[in-house]
């Protein structure tokens, strides 16, 4: 019988990072991923095989490296896992002994239970590289795409499947795509409004019809989709559609094993990352959440979070010291035609949302200086939000050029560690002409002082509306 | 006799970061700058006159965006400051009577007494457009120029005047570009050893011949430049020699007016920027420095530390509540050829100099994922400085591509707030695969890994030890 001391199934962002982690930590453990496919997409670079990469295989995580360091790789689907015994059995009848396990085996996407939805060319993005491929060659010959869902991966997808047909396909109208978002704007999850805008507006330059407030009914055809029923009655030609409104995650396995799950949140794991079996871990997107922010059940699934927990899992299994895990916070960035945008921590409506009242900071300045060097975004754009009550940011949006995402990772460790208004404004940040805003002017500075003086306000108004009592 | 509520005495950095404070904080406080040239370059975006924006009046600060704001702008020389009467002499007879007074009149290059420093063609890089242009005209001509300080304005200014040749020219000799530096390597105050050799390599594909280890004994020539001697006694021919070693602050105004203050270490200020005099503030290169790692006085003198000075001293005119300085921290950044370079905190050497036990934690990973990805930057380094003692952040340094400077703001956010490398380690961070890493290897999160990784094992040795003996 085989045997491996730790067991980690999922290959992608959770398992892999635990994997790792493991190696690193304690070089003496033999560690074994599983997982049921021959290669394992990037997952955040799916989008990107469409109109960039033009290649599902150039969007392949290369086993190499982490072979390289010692740790086992598995192509195998399990069956079921045998708690009492520590051992997992696979669905070829071979078992696999652990010592400790890390159920790292992420969502799936949400197919939502819509007349229709099982036409042929209705497709959702699963992280199997054969499904990309059948997904890659039906959009070869699409005329008519309609993409479900204008979420970041709707978003991305969309974008990339406009630019697979070339920018002059789309704006000839030999290639049509089309966005249904329920919401009022896309990304309106992660984003603020103006940036939801400004995204949209993207997606139109490259001829996307972006439909928002609007909700599908039905699939039509027959044996194949030929058109996209929407609740308003209105109907859109359709020869593909991509369906992408979300993940659920698999809690099958742990399910079957008599672990706590719930269908929605996932695997029941505490701030450890642990499940009522001490031998078993889960993290990532198959793993229960709480808010950073708010300490509520949450539902963010991102690459950022599984990596965090991941890393948290595994090197708990063998460490006196526990690893917390304080909870998902949404660090997430993405590109739309000329904008990077990226978000952590809360929007301003969800704070709203949360009654938590915040006051907004903002900065619009060009992301070089002086503005008349080559390359400069004119009005990039940071808004922060602090809480009201004790000055402590707990949202961060940023929109702009390349180093958008590496700005809102500055924001994003200020969040982690209670940063507040008044000590980031006056916080010294490297800046430099040809990479950054002026030193008077740079984002997260001017921002926040921005914040910093409402906040005062705020406190003088409160002072004196005491006194005048 | 003319008077202002607030008089600020310079016009850049400092000077308009504390203008821009007290209009915002205090609107109803008249706020005069005052500064002694007609226009103020962008103190950073100098050398980028040269060799990218070819034309000295690109790289103005605009007054109109203060104006704006209703700052008032001053274009004179202050002849004195009267301390009893609050009043300031200019020398053209007229005053200004102030309530508060913020000295932000900056720095000068510092001129090392050599011979033949004053001969014709030996420049030095100063904040006044006229000087700058007369560099412009003489950089037209010549031939054999020579950079003497190889620090960043030095490696800036020589590659811009490498490139102001356009780089055809410096390849064919028509135009020879040399550092001299005495350091081992160039910008060796503020980057890593291996960073340094990289920058080096760059100047090198420019044509530049980079001398280190090696000082300047003389200028020769008779009216005007035409070699440098080293202290080895070698000669390099000279048409243009341009001395980047530094700044001394401006201290003689202060010095007149009996406040306290060194040549070297500026006006002497407290940690809310206060003079000894209740009514005058100091802020800025003019400035005593403290280090934020070590509480140190410090010759940090950077943009990023005037302006957070600037606003700290202009909050502190008319509030209860003061703001504190923390200490200069040496956020910087820098970009060479294809490398962009930044670091905040301390550098190995200098902690190594200070006495204080570090760790090293570092990450070379892909700056895009996957890899394959256009634009990706195979090699994009970062190395995090953790203290042994408390695990606590004090430095970090990255090389790679545009986003440099704002990952290091992300290091700077934690080195400010005190974040540990386990902190580091477990945060999350947005990724995306356009515009960074892997979150499985985003570069803080694993460099801050590997660095909780060595922590752990040091402490675990240190346990054992106490147990064994």
């Amino acid at each position: 019988m085989k045997s491996t001391d730790v067991a980690i199934i999922g290959g992608s962002a959770a398992g892999l990072m635990a994997a790792v982690t493991l190696i690193k930590r304690n070089p003496e453990k033999k560690v074994t991923v599983i997982r049921n496919v021959e290669k394992t997409p990037v997952p955040c670079g799916i989008p990107y095989i469409y109109g960039t990469l033009k290649d599902v295989n150039k969007n392949i995580i290369p086993d190499q490296n982490f072979l390289n360091m010692g740790i086992d790789i598995m192509c195998l689907e399990v069956e079921s896992i045998d708690r009492k015994h520590n051992s997992i059995a696979f669905v070829d009848g071979t078992t696999l002994e652990y010592d400790k396990l890390i159920l790292g085996n992420g969502s799936k996407p949400f197919v939502p239970p819509i007349k229709g939805i099982d036409l042929d060319n209705v497709f959702v993005v699963e992280k199997d590289p054969s499904r990309l491929q059948a997904l890659y060659t039906a959009l070869q010959t699409a005329k008519n795409v309609v993409v479900v869902g204008g979420g970041f991966i709707g978003v991305e997808m969309a974008e990339q499947i406009a630019l697979m047909a070339g920018a002059d396909a789309a704006a000839n109208n030999t290639l049509n795509v089309s966005i249904i978002e329920m919401l009022p704007h896309c990304l309106m999850m992660a984003c603020e409004e103006e940036f939801c805008v400004k995204a949209e507006g993207e997606l139109e330059k490259l001829g996307i019809n972006v439909m928002t407030n609007r909700g599908v009914q039905e699939i039509k055809g027959q044996g194949t989709v030929n058109a996209v029923q929407l609740a308003d009655g209105s109907e859109l030609d359709a020869d593909l559609v991509l369906v992408c409104i979300g993940a659920t995650p698999n809690i099958e396995l742990a399910e079957k094993c008599g672990l706590q799950a719930d269908p929605r949140q996932g695997v029941l794991v505490n701030e450890y990352m642990q499940t009522k079996d001490p031998d078993i871990y889960a993290a990532g997107d198959c793993a229960t959440k709480t808010s950073f922010i708010t300490g509520k059940s949450s539902g963010i699934r991102l690459a950022s979070v599984a990596c965090s927990e991941g890393m948290i899992a595994a090197s708990n299994l063998y460490n006196d010291s526990k690893r917390k895990n304080l909870g998902a916070l949404g660090a997430f960035a993405t590109k739309v035609g000329a904008h990077s945008i990226a978000a952590a921590g809360l929007t301003s409506k969800a704070a709203h949302d949360e009654g938590i009242e915040v006051v907004i900071g903002e900065a619009i300045t060009p992301n070089r200086h002086p503005a008349s060097l080559p390359d400069c975004i004119i009005e990039m754009k940071a808004k922060l939000l602090f809480r009201k009550d004790n000055g402590r940011i707990i949202g961060g949006h940023v929109i702009g050029g390349e180093s958008t995402a590496d700005m809102v990772n500055a924001i994003s460790v200020a969040i982690q560690t209670g940063a507040t208004a008044e000590e980031l404004a006056t916080m010294q940040y490297a800046t430099h002409p040809l990479l950054t805003a002026s030193p008077l002017f740079y984002h997260i500075m001017l921002a926040a002082e921005n914040g910093a003086i409402q906040l005062t306000n705020a406190s003088m108004t409160k002072k004196f509306n005491k006194e005048a009592a």
